[in-house]
């Protein structure tokens, strides 16, 4: 099962009754103490994912599909419901489409990877992989729509997309998805500087991570206006036989989302996943002991997981007979599975089993009479917990600031900073400028749609112009 | 909605209410007359791809999509049921980890795409895109597998390969599956020259398209033997503490499957899909007349399809009032849908729809009073009947060939040929040397493992040397 073993186990030296004292399962860096370390070390160790011989690639392993699978399986039966339909869209892009909205180009150019050779020839024209999925898409829109019967035309694309990046890529990081990850995430609307090239205007969720104090953008959804629409011709005839152009948007979000549930819920001993994404949510640990009878627990385990299941519930055993239960709980709490249930001598005679949640480390005795339901209840508690943590986690870090002292004193801080805005570009501009360092430049992460009150004669934190909105600033991934 | 037109509907000049007589939606060209012609005219008008900017790339619209998806859906639930677990693998493969298996990157090195810039910059390694997934997975599996309770190690990943075809690239062709696409297959086991490039041997299911005379691989399983093991170093320590070298099989399907489909059920009047993979099942049509009271026929249309809904069918209605019942007929004859329901004021009268078969056109009038019943009895029946004439169809092509000159004979004639082979490689290279012609050459296609009976003094019809089995022949995509 390739689900079933550590990133560092070793080989068993084929003495299948050994028992193992010591792992090297443990993670070498606290999260507190070195945040890039933790995330890099748990993502592998947790075996979500396996680094690559090509920089920025990495494999996504099993343990991470299945949650992403949970995830799009939600999402596509959602927009499915909106009649908006899959299709599939190839990964090549020629130069000239690529080429035909400008700003949006310019916007990507330098991640661009192209392709040059086919075997040992040369291409005639070099072909990009797509870094983005508007200008592959629109050209067609453009053939396809004719009529005003044709709107709305509502497509979806599941797809990898290709950017080059040049420093330390960190898997994952970029899109995230609330009400699966338990993620806390502020809506709003992000500013000239940071929209989605060539569009009208960028919607986003920002996340905030407090131990990197970055906020990272959730999901994007673009306005495009009528520009694209333009560029790409997309015309069609309206119900009074007029010429007319089509309106757009587009909105994305991607497996990066899972990285981060990791970094906002991940702890010291490693991965810690929500109940309604992880592939296991209750593993179920046989605890024998020297005179006890081992085949009655391993039995009662067995039939656990069998009652569990048949709950609905993504369960299993580990009864393999050459790790000690201390390995199995070490193993299981780096891959961030909710609840382990302990059933050894004890719990046999006592009908019970012992829960111990991943969350909060919580150890509670269960009647094996009406499992399901407390288990049930114990899993909802964790998802929900998961949230409310977060979500004081991320509140605690949100300051407001009104001057550039109080500003710059909070960045330093590694705060997610609410300020009042006078949304000139040419001041975000400044601030990035102004706050350039090794950590990175400061800029706006969205102006909330739910804006705080903004008294009339107050000014910008920055210009010292008046404020026209509160808009949330910030280091980000 | 994207599904809902015609692939060369024009505009509707903002008329609502014209009722167009004459359409552009038939096709130019015969399927017996012209076939390749037929079949590139067919996948567009029904809406199935898009041609794309660059050769041998197109795009899965939405009609398409939707049979993948069922196909895919099935095929992944039976393949978790094996606990095979997903993963995914990065497009990009090194030069060194491609060019570790000689043999096998002989099969597939002038097709291979190589990246050799990002933006202006030239990279400094060129990068391949994946060829296929055998070489960008088994360095990991080297990783990942140290001990026999590592094994057997199960992954699937549902990706996108890219080779470079250089003739007339066909959308879809090669890898069929059967149970879903009504098309009948042979199953058997492959040459040595025609097997997969590296491996030790390769199984295939063989469909065969009577109006090309061409033999298609449907789907292809390979055991790769200790082969990869070797070159990629994937060892383990069996159970007595010993080194040992992995086995492994690799397999394949994809979505050119819908090709063959296409292929073997379409007509002149376009595609004929199978109602188990179709994204609609069942067309509603209103028949109105001048003086019948129309919103009645559309309400019962309406109330039709909320009713085969209800019951689990694929069904909506067409109840556009800008085209005619003959236009939508035609419309949705080129689409594939299997079913159509046709409600005009006589049915009303009589509390019935007249029920047309995509597959033979056959008519049946059906009482509205267990429609549901009926309906699924032809459906069941239209799915069989796929089957039974594609298979028909199908074996009215095969000829047994004993000697060169039935071989020959037949192969003019554009059959499936069953001959007594030799087995040896350097025959099939002289069978293929002396076939050669604008058509392509003829080549094995598999042995089938339901060998005829083979008479002891019979000799190959191609060497005359000693026969040692029953192999197939023909041209193939």
């Amino acid at each position: 099962m390739a689900g079933g073993k550590a990133g560092n186990s070793k080989s068993t030296k084929g003495k299948e009754k050994e028992v193992k004292k010591e792992t090297k399962l443990g993670l070498s860096v606290k999260k507190d103490d070195n945040f890039g370390e933790w995330y890099s070390e748990v993502v592998v160790n947790g075996e979500m994912i396996e680094y690559y011989d090509i920089s920025g690639c990495y494999i996504l392993r099993p343990w991470t599909m299945s949650i992403w699978e949970v995830m799009q399986a939600f999402f596509d039966a959602e927009i499915k419901k909106m009649n908006i339909k899959n299709c599939y869209f190839p990964l090549f892009v020629s130069p000239g489409v690529l080429q035909r909205e400008k700003d949006h180009i310019e916007g990507f150019a330098p991640e661009v990877a192209w392709v040059t050779k086919s075997g040992n020839s040369d291409l005639d024209v070099p072909i990009a992989i797509r870094p983005t999925s508007e200008t592959v898409m629109y050209p067609y829109y453009s053939k396809w729509i004719r009529g005003h019967r044709d709107l709305p035309l509502k497509l979806n694309q599941w797809c990898n997309v290709v950017r080059w990046e040049f420093s330390n890529p960190t898997p994952f990081i970029r899109r995230v998805y609330e009400e699966f990850l338990a993620v806390p995430v502020i809506k709003g609307k992000k500013s000239e500087l940071e929209k989605f090239a060539g569009g009208l205007y960028t919607t986003s969720v920002e996340a905030f991570i407090p131990n990197s104090g970055r906020g990272i953008q959730g999901a994007t959804s673009h306005c495009l206006g009528q520009n694209f629409a333009k560029m790409f011709e997309i015309n069609f005839e309206d119900d009074k036989g007029e010429k007319a152009m089509v309106w757009q948007n587009s909105w994305a979000y991607s497996t990066r989302t899972m990285g981060v549930m990791v970094m906002v819920h991940g702890d010291d001993k490693g991965l810690v996943l929500p109940p309604k994404v992880v592939a296991l949510q209750i593993i179920v640990i046989p605890v024998p002991y020297k005179d006890a009878n081992t085949q009655a627990i391993l039995d009662t385990c067995a039939a656990t997981v069998n009652t569990l299941c048949a709950a609905g519930f993504r369960a299993e055993a580990d009864l393999r007979d050459n790790y000690s239960p201390g390995w199995k709980y070490s193993h299981w709490e780096m891959k961030g599975v909710p609840l382990r249930l302990e059933i050894g001598p004890k719990d046999l005679e006592k009908k019970q089993v012992r829960a111990v949640r991943r969350d909060n480390f919580a150890k509670t005795d269960i009647a094996i009479d009406g499992l399901g339901e407390k288990v049930k209840e114990m899993l909802d508690d964790i998802q929900q917990s998961l949230f409310d943590t977060a979500k004081l986690k991320r509140d605690a870090c949100v300051v407001v600031a009104k001057t550039w002292g109080e500003f710059a004193e909070a960045l330093g801080q590694k705060k997610l900073i609410l300020a009042p805005w006078c949304d000139e570009e040419e001041v975000e501009k400044d601030v990035k400028a102004r706050t350039k360092g090794d950590m990175g430049a400061a800029k706006s992460l969205c102006s909330p749609f739910d804006q705080p009150e903004l008294p009339e004669d107050t000014l910008c934190f920055a210009s010292g112009k008046p404020a026209k909105k509160w808009t949330y600033w910030g280091r980000s991934y």
